[in-house]
């Protein structure tokens, strides 16, 4: 066949459009951005959440500082301008794995509002759920799981959000979860039940 | 409930095992990274082997430059440390659409042999495939579709592959597609079929 005749035949294929996507697989993509202190326990309830998604035949992936920091971010450190590009490519891949219809629940302190707010404005509309996971300081620095707020105290990571830096509170979250009150299992069903409510998964077959 | 007894029931989670991941979707994540000139025929090829992929119900995506430069590399301009973290970041986003069990289709020129290498080190043995999208240069600057090489040819884009900087060939590419003589149909089944004999997807029924 020759170079001239293979370019005439079908050689442009139309694109799947989103909702044929949708369609196939049952789902649509959205981010679920936790946000909260340290220890507040947002990784937690990401695998928590992500089991259940799962466990409904729903794909799913959490982005966290495991997958992240070691990987995309490895050049990031943590200086504010640093903070705000770590959070800048986390959107950009949030949006990117919400665009393959994927669930994706993303887990960072994300301090700032204005770095949030900047991932929400590069979402489709309606997309995007930011969730205020909440404990007391207090509480988060006893459970202190990494010992990091006992190095904090002692000087020995600077720029430590909630005890020398600051944390930005939400202003609007499509959710608050206060982790001091209730469970993790509590709090991973509140994420389902909100992607059902908002028609983002299926209700859970009987 | 106390934030003691909060912290001591059920807050934290087993994670997913990665095959319990492939089982509950029935599939394996893969990177099948596509590289070779411009107008070579990755992005058609990708675009079309994605809907073969959706009509069988498989998860997949492709990471090109519409949705990556645009986007999560929009800071990197075409100097050659440039295209090096451009390469880089892309292999690490596909590295997690992978870990979500995708099958992640890149198009990229890439045409730094180094660079791919590396992405294939970043990923679990086996789960990369290199496909050398090939065509004469000639077949390439006849279609040129966006009339890139004739501008090229002009001097208007300096550092252009094939013209004025290098195409370092795959040296073990796990499939080269000659899309001077193979239609866009016969490339996008040769790719799935090769993710059906190894095992990445189920074969499709009957």
């Amino acid at each position: 066949m020759s170079a001239t005749k293979s370019s005439n035949i079908h050689w442009h294929g139309a694109n799947v459009t989103q909702s044929e996507r949708e369609s196939i697989l049952g789902q649509k993509g959205a981010v679920i951005w936790l946000t909260g202190l340290s220890a507040s326990g947002k990784s937690t309830i990401a695998r928590r959440a992500e089991q259940l998604l799962l466990e409904r035949g729903v794909a799913t992936y959490v982005l966290d500082g495991d997958n992240i920091r070691f990987g995309l971010n490895k050049d990031l450190g943590f200086a504010p301008a640093d903070r705000t590009e770590n959070i800048r490519r986390i959107g950009e891949v949030g949006k990117l794995f919400a665009d393959a219809c994927v669930i994706t629940l993303t887990a960072f302190i994300s301090p700032y509002r204005a770095d949030r707010d900047k991932v929400r404005e590069l979402m489709p509309a309606g997309s995007f759920f930011e969730v205020y996971v909440h404990a007391p300081i207090e509480v988060c620095e006893a459970r202190d799981p990494k010992g990091l707020y006992k190095k904090a105290r002692a000087g020995q990571i600077p720029e430590f959000t909630g005890i020398s830096a600051p944390y930005e509170e939400p202003a609007a979250a499509e959710l608050v979860l206060r982790t001091g009150d209730i469970d993790v299992d509590g709090c991973a069903m509140a994420l389902v039940n909100h992607l059902v409510e908002k028609g983002f998964i299926p209700a859970a077959s009987v």
